[in-house]
């Protein structure tokens, strides 16, 4: 590692006391170290956890997600400034895949969120998406778990819902709100099957205008569908409503919402039950990502994967063999 | 392993030849050994499955779902009946989640499909689920291709509509089929979210007597709803058909519509790119269920886990703290 990268670097407890005592730029750098790669950093980083998650647990974890135009970024700084005039602090995730090649977002997305990003009682950070492709990957809980131990009331995480980050965004987080336009057709294309069932409601954007009446009956058609859809095992039905970002119209509605999804989940004793069971995700996930990272990382493996692959592609080789090939290398190295 | 379980062992060559034979004795025999945990058993299973490889790929890939009570057997039994009708020999896979259990659903599934299991067209075999709750495992795919191999025209999945198996069945399948009963109510009930949206085609079975109109309605309104909702990647439309499998009634539109399916897949060229990217995730799936397997049954992994899982799911001990203390006790035995 680079002295000047080294320098950079806290020790755990000074990170967890600056967090703890509300040090924006300490949760920033703390957010840093739990997205690095560098093998010192990540003890570090687990030693920082262990320290803040006694205060962790209290915040609104929210999941936004929507395919690119709808309109998430003025939805989020809208919604995010509402819950601001109800005293409250919000931390805003942006998953951004394209931050991977741009190296841009950061920029971005700031700039996406002005008045959010520029008040006192926010914090928009962007996150790079590691090796997940388009996604939320085993850091963003982490990062959520940093802001919360800060003391933000509302952590938003939000995601580009074309990929498979939505699944993994479900899991973190206990209110799933989907954005989505009026009209079934082109609006449509791009959202990933599969999505709208995990929404705990559907908002429908852009509520403004010659749109307003196209956007009701939308509004409608979607609550009408999801009757018809399997109930979800806490038994909440989804809510759909309309919004308007640009007017800033309808967030108090899905607020309200939201508090009555956590209202009814609590009731039912499925809130405790979610959060344990998300805990033990994060052990199951985290135990897997390192093995098949230990294991595709490996330059014996990384050797043979891409002709392997057009192999099994192409039907030349089985599937079956060329796991079993690569399983053998593995082990002759490692075991 | 004990002497009178290794005679019954064939050698791969003995197997392969058998099953391009069309020999069902040792069809049967293969699909054991394909299912088998004994690592003797792994090695022949594998030389096997590269053995009959260049003969796989013909069948028709059919996966159907749907909640215990909505008619599966019946309908299999049907719609198998149907295609033997069209001169199509039939094997149907049979994934119970109970053979675990009662270790009885062997008997159980002859019993169910009578008439299709004693066709000579026909070939009924239920698989015990394995490791993996409720579901398909990594085997099913072996023991598809065991059938193709033989000569099926059709091969078809069963699996309870409740767990995680479907979307791994979605994953080895040409055509999702989900079966519902009329009525948004307690039917619905226990059919897993995210399930709808992976259908190719829903059929609303039971569509006789009094229940003829009420599953029209049905149907109208979930072909409806089918439309609000993202299209596939194939730019394939899910229809919504109502069938009786207690009158025959049915099979020839369900057939047809497989048909349909099927052909616009081809022109799209969606159908080899999908089987291309089926046999890729095949070998990482492999790949990742015996780095898992190996992990997770570890002895030392065993006897640390049942408490980490419970200091884990009640906050007391961070998930990542777990996971890497899991992870170092791995690395100090293993690597």
């Amino acid at each position: 590692m680079p002295a000047s990268l080294q320098r950079t670097r806290l020790t755990a407890d000074e990170y967890a006391n600056g967090i703890l005592s509300a040090d924006r730029v300490v949760l920033s750098k703390a957010i840093t170290l739990v997205e690095s790669k560098l093998p010192g950093d990540n003890a570090i980083a687990e030693s920082l956890i262990e320290k803040i998650l006694p205060h962790t647990g209290n915040a609104m974890r929210i999941g936004i997600t929507g395919v690119p135009g709808v309109g998430k970024s003025t939805f989020i700084e809208a919604f995010g400034l509402y819950l601001i005039s109800l005293s409250k602090s919000v931390a805003v995730l942006t998953i951004d895949p394209s931050s991977q090649r741009t190296q841009g977002s950061i920029l971005g997305d700031k700039t996406r969120m002005e008045s959010l990003s520029n008040h006192p009682k926010a914090f928009v950070r962007p996150s790079s998406t590691g090796n997940t492709l388009g996604g939320v990957n085993t850091r963003t809980r982490e990062t959520m778990l940093l802001c919360e131990a800060f003391g933000f009331d509302v952590v938003i995480i939000e995601t580009v819902g074309v990929g498979q980050s939505e699944t993994t965004l479900r899991g973190i987080v206990d209110f799933f709100l989907l954005l989505m336009l009026a009209g079934a057709g082109d609006e449509l294309q791009g959202i990933k099957r599969g999505i709208m069932e995990m929404a705990d409601a559907i908002a429908i954007n852009k509520a403004d205008g010659d749109n307003v009446r196209m956007t009701e009956l939308a509004r409608r058609e979607y609550q009408n569908a999801l009757h018809l859809f399997p109930p979800s095992e806490s038994g909440w039905v989804p809510e759909v409503v309309t919004c308007s970002s640009l007017h800033n119209e309808g967030m108090e509605k899905i607020f309200n919402i939201i508090l009555k999804q956590d209202k009814h989940m609590r009731d039912v004793g499925y809130f405790n039950e979610n959060r344990k069971h998300q805990n033990l995700n994060w052990m199951f996930e985290t135990v897997n990502h390192h093995l098949q990272s230990d294991f595709y990382n490996h330059p014996k493996i990384k050797s043979q994967l891409v002709q392997l692959q057009q192999q099994v592609e192409s039907g030349e080789v089985a599937a079956i063999t060329a796991a079993h090939h690569l399983m053998k290398i593995f082990k002759e190295i490692k075991y």
